[in-house]
């Protein structure tokens, strides 16, 4: 007997990037920081798994809501904690989007869009772009005028690239929400605001924000979402009561209160970004400027699949994405390698075992 | 403008227990366990928190899924991990359920899955129990027969009474699922078994279990849902990858490494339950037998909820529940104190301020 819903049953569900468990890989594959986060998470967390496990998280995270405004210079109820920012789309989507309603985004870009759509019954639209990485806006008009939400990941993965505030303003739908995936934000400027939010039409964007690629956090699964409070309080109604746990609350808040900390390893990154992009341009391949902590590689004829996996033979990991019926007329597959900038040390043996391997 | 889903925008959503975050009160009002966790899983908290943060956590939780299975003797492909039991629920919800699609669960009991299915757009029904916690099977089947999924906490919240396995089976909905929330049953049997998953029928059974009560470790939020292996790997696609951190992943192997522990645990608490409905029932309150680590106290004629603010005066803190139109024909409301079962020394504290109050 199936029981499954339809849409679920036909779903293939995303695939995460590999994640070796044993020790000896350089792992370019998933934009995680190479370097430990700030000394003071780990005392947050020992001085939390020292108190009371046995009772229930603060189920608003008012600590963390706190420091995030301030940080931000807002008030606290413009500030939901989630279980990384996976959590804070999924409940996006479960709160805005009804089963038949659209959701649109650029492609290509993050996948997992396409996936949260699938599971809750909506349809979705790519807004192709163009091969340089900009809007190809006369096409997507039509498709935002009906979208519920449109949802752009800010750099964007995979071509690293940072879109001005005056170009998505433009992708605001009239009757519907823009949802600014600022995963990657603070590897374009740790400092960045929200500004927009208080702006014309600012009641209409969703920002989401997360502690796993900058503050180096990926293992807890931190993220937060900021918009208008009367947006909050909806989302607060579909998020489960204990969304974030002790610990991650704990390390969470010790995170933003070093922000000095985030701030020296992304200059660290920033540095190492350099000098990968110029170094993969130096051997042929073509770099968009990456204002995230990851550069997109791609080379005319080149075979992206085989390098990939010459490389993970050699035991270094990046991730090869391809994109069907990508390019403003859907009439192409666009694919490359998507690579982690990591320490120095890493990047030189990817870029040695890479000479190999052309 | 109102962007908020229909059924989102009626809701009022699910309110938890209260939690305080300030000293100084006997909380017996949302079934935590007094007693620490083991100290094993400090330890491994402690290892975890020096470990790679900034990696992403095992998506398929493959260490705990293996301890799991080992201890239920069944495959680690029977086990999918969670952010605590509620998100177990709300995969199922969002796996099983069509919006349009009816679930059904006892009534009085936990009343997240009414929220649950109206997140979902989904239809709910009430199985109104008799007034001894029993079934009222003539008035059920007709709902089972629709029913996509069938829900029923075993022991029941908030009575804390266990249906016998052979009256569950009498619940499967010949075309849907039946879901036994086992939040509480090591509190009736620390080493209850999971053999009918694998009886007739079995294959449309989903049991969802917690490290939240008899682990003392509702801090960290995990829970995790038992099924045939096709069920599992359907609710695998609906849940996010990294649905469950690495602090948490470690803290719950630990856990489950340290049955003793648990285990005695549940022995002091079921101890202390007998005393507890002991000395309730001398005051003239009605306590049906609990096998899960809360009572259920009514008394004739009182008023409970003024039990329950001139407890809190004192801070007590015990839960104050109204059902309304319960009973058998809906009729009327059965209203009532749930307390948990916390230890000796505050159950005495409860038990004086409960003189001073009545």
């Amino acid at each position: 007997m199936n029981l499954f819903r339809p849409n679920i049953q036909r779903l293939e569900g995303y695939v995460p990037g590999e994640q070796p468990q044993e020790d000896g890989w350089v792992k370019l594959n998933t934009n995680e920081n190479p370097y430990p986060p700030s000394p003071r998470v780990r005392e947050a967390i020992l001085a939390a798994a020292s108190g009371r496990l046995n009772v229930y998280p603060d189920p608003l995270g008012t600590e963390f809501r706190r420091r995030a405004a301030r940080l931000l210079e807002l008030d606290p109820d413009w500030i939901l904690p989630a279980n990384g920012s996976d959590e804070s789309l999924t409940i996006l989507m479960r709160t805005f989007v009804d089963p038949g309603e659209t959701i649109a985004f650029p492609y290509p870009s993050y996948i997992l869009y396409e996936t949260l759509a699938d599971i809750q019954g909506a349809r979705h639209e790519r807004l192709r772009l163009n091969e340089d990485w900009s809007w190809n806006f006369e096409a997507a008009v039509p498709v935002i005028e009906r979208a519920k939400i449109v949802f752009v990941p800010n750099p964007n993965s995979p071509s690293g690239n940072l879109w001005p505030e005056n170009e998505l303003c433009r992708l605001l739908p009239p009757h519907g929400l823009l949802v600014l995936d600022q995963a990657y934000i603070d590897f374009a400027d740790p400092s960045a605001d929200v500004k927009l939010l208080q702006a014309d039409g600012g009641d209409q964007i969703v920002v989401t924000r997360t502690l796993s690629k900058s503050y180096s956090l990926a293992g807890i699964r931190f993220g937060f979402a900021v918009a208008h409070p009367d947006l909050i309080a909806g989302m607060r109604k579909v998020k489960d009561s204990y969304n974030c746990d002790t610990l991650s609350l704990a390390a969470a808040c010790a995170a933003l209160d070093d922000q000095e900390w985030m701030h020296e390893n992304v200059r660290r990154i920033q540095a190492t970004r350099s000098r990968l992009t110029e170094a993969l341009r130096a051997r042929g391949f073509t770099v968009p400027d990456s204002r995230a902590n990851f550069v997109w590689a791609t080379r005319p004829e080149a075979d992206h699949e085989r390098i990939y996996e010459e490389l993970k033979r050699r035991r270094i990991l990046v991730r090869y994405m391809p994109f069907p019926e990508a390019g403003p007329q859907g009439d192409r597959t666009v694919d490359g390698l998507r690579i982690t900038v990591g320490t120095d040390e890493q990047i030189d043996r990817f870029l040695q075992a890479l000479d190999q391997v052309l």
